[in-house]
């Protein structure tokens, strides 16, 4: 295969369309951290980004990017984590409808982000099957578009903003980290380092107990998930098909951490950055302290992806 | 009394004498709370500072003020709380020996960042008397200088270094908010508005259950905390006969606060900001919501005093 990607201008143009619906957040760095991990760490903080994620980003590209036709009918999409929230959010920027398929079982508090930035949410059984189903249905129905929450290039290209950003700030970076679920971040990410500083290496962070990115990376092909189990809620899902191109392509490589790595990890960002951020979050730094001879004096910029965290079921 | 406090061209050189050993904190602002909040709020994040919390400042500027030969014999104070752990770091910083007094019963992380900073630990029984007593015997034994809390003027100039910055970054404020222990952040932030714009009112914070300022404040005379009993457990003190003096001249207004609305303020802020903060940082905004008229429409900045929580304690 070979997609045509965005541009880098394509990108700085996405960063311009957006800009005034986003934050631009800033680099955290920490003496104590640094120290531990023999390395010095520029933590871009997309937990105070809108929403609470870099996921803004790219939802308010793709809604932007509508043809006025197409914003008249709004958008939807299925989940039950931040691309939700953003999408409503952005959908409510524009002054469009935003539908949203959730699983019953989504957390109240997802629920209420959605709610609160006016999304429509259409309950669905807890399985992809009836979520697609679902969301066919209402695509179906309103004529809305589908935004799907990382394999689509609209998104992409959205999330590769926060890296155009993180280089203008930073500019001497060795190596970048982001987690790694659908593969939005991880993308986009490899793609402006790739446009700005091919020297750079892009190293992913990924749970043990949710390894399809470190898998398919190492076969070559696409493994999907299967029965994750990890604390980091928001690197559940399978690698998208576009995500896994930009992969294969501009990625460095992946690195694993395991849940008490990863809760370790999450405890010293509270304790030392006192910030609040989310257990998918914490995976590029836990995975980071768990092979430190890598990046032994190098200087490190990792995306801190998103802070939306029930606070009552904080694991420490 | 008519005590001669420090005047604004000394807080400036304090300032410029600890500037190298501090963190200039930025202003956090936060849409959704200013639109509950029914104002505008600008939040000045002490719990970025070095050892997270504004105490760096009173405790670098006391150390950094001593003579050399004094600095030869070190310094010394009783304290569990953020001063301990500031005048050891701040003795550190200058390569000198740090005593610290600390009651048996200190939580294990308190003692953790004394030592991290290279500090002495005397542990003692856990009451004044003995605390006092230790002291006394420490400062006879080693010649170092005591540096108290609060109730020091070297330590009130440093506190008041911080409303210094916020009035440069948000020059168009109507009152400024901090909560109240010993006073040395409330006295110092009233000295600093007092000199650069007495119009702005200063109101504090303080927790239902700790409320001698309010007391004091009311009676004309200092009125001695007895029993205190709430979860802002850095405000637990008695205040400080130069704090208090400060108090009836410069602050409009204490306001309080009962405990589950400190916790529903702290939950919001870190829902909200993102960021961690220990409950005795909450009180202000606290005090302000429940008392919401009175700032409808007002420019506010609050001072975030600190970020030093138990994360295993956390109230939700």
């Amino acid at each position: 295969m070979n997609t045509s990607f965005p541009t880098l201008s394509e990108i700085q143009a996405a960063h311009h369309r957006i800009q005034p619906f986003i934050h631009r957040t800033p680099i955290f760095t920490s003496s104590a951290i640094n120290e531990m991990a023999g390395c010095e760490l520029f933590f871009k903080c997309e937990n105070f980004q809108k929403v609470g994620a870099f996921k803004a980003r790219g939802a308010a590209n793709a809604v932007l990017k509508l043809t006025d036709e197409q914003k008249a009918k709004g958008v939807a999409t299925h989940s039950s984590g931040n691309h939700a929230a953003a999408l409503a959010r952005a959908a409510k920027v524009a002054g469009i409808p935003a539908y949203i398929v959730m699983p019953s079982n989504s957390p109240e508090i997802k629920k209420k982000a959605v709610k609160s930035y006016g999304g429509e949410i259409i309950e669905c059984e807890p399985n992809l099957k009836a979520r697609e189903t679902i969301l066919e249905r209402v695509v179906k129905k309103t004529g809305a578009t589908f935004i799907p929450p990382y394999d689509f290039m609209d998104v992409i290209e959205g999330q590769a903003t926060c890296a155009l950003e993180l280089l203008e700030d930073q500019d001497n970076l060795d190596i970048i980290m982001t987690p790694v679920g659908g593969g939005g971040l991880l993308g986009g990410t490899a793609l402006t380092a790739h446009y700005l500083n091919p020297k750079i290496e892009i190293i992913a962070g990924e749970p043990k107990g949710a390894d399809d990115a470190f898998q398919s990376f190492h076969a070559g092909k696409i493994i999907p998930q299967s029965g994750p189990n990890t604390i980091a809620d928001g690197l559940l899902t399978s690698l998208g098909k576009l995500n896994f191109e930009l992969i294969q392509k501009y990625v460095t490589d992946i690195l694993l951490a395991s849940d008490p790595q990863i809760i370790e990890a999450m405890r010293l960002i509270y304790e030392r950055m006192k910030i609040v951020i989310e257990p998918s979050c914490a995976v590029p730094l836990a995975a980071l302290l768990a092979n430190q001879d890598r990046f032994r004096g190098k200087k490190v910029g990792i995306i801190l992806s998103g802070g939306n965290v029930d606070l009552g079921k904080l694991p420490f």
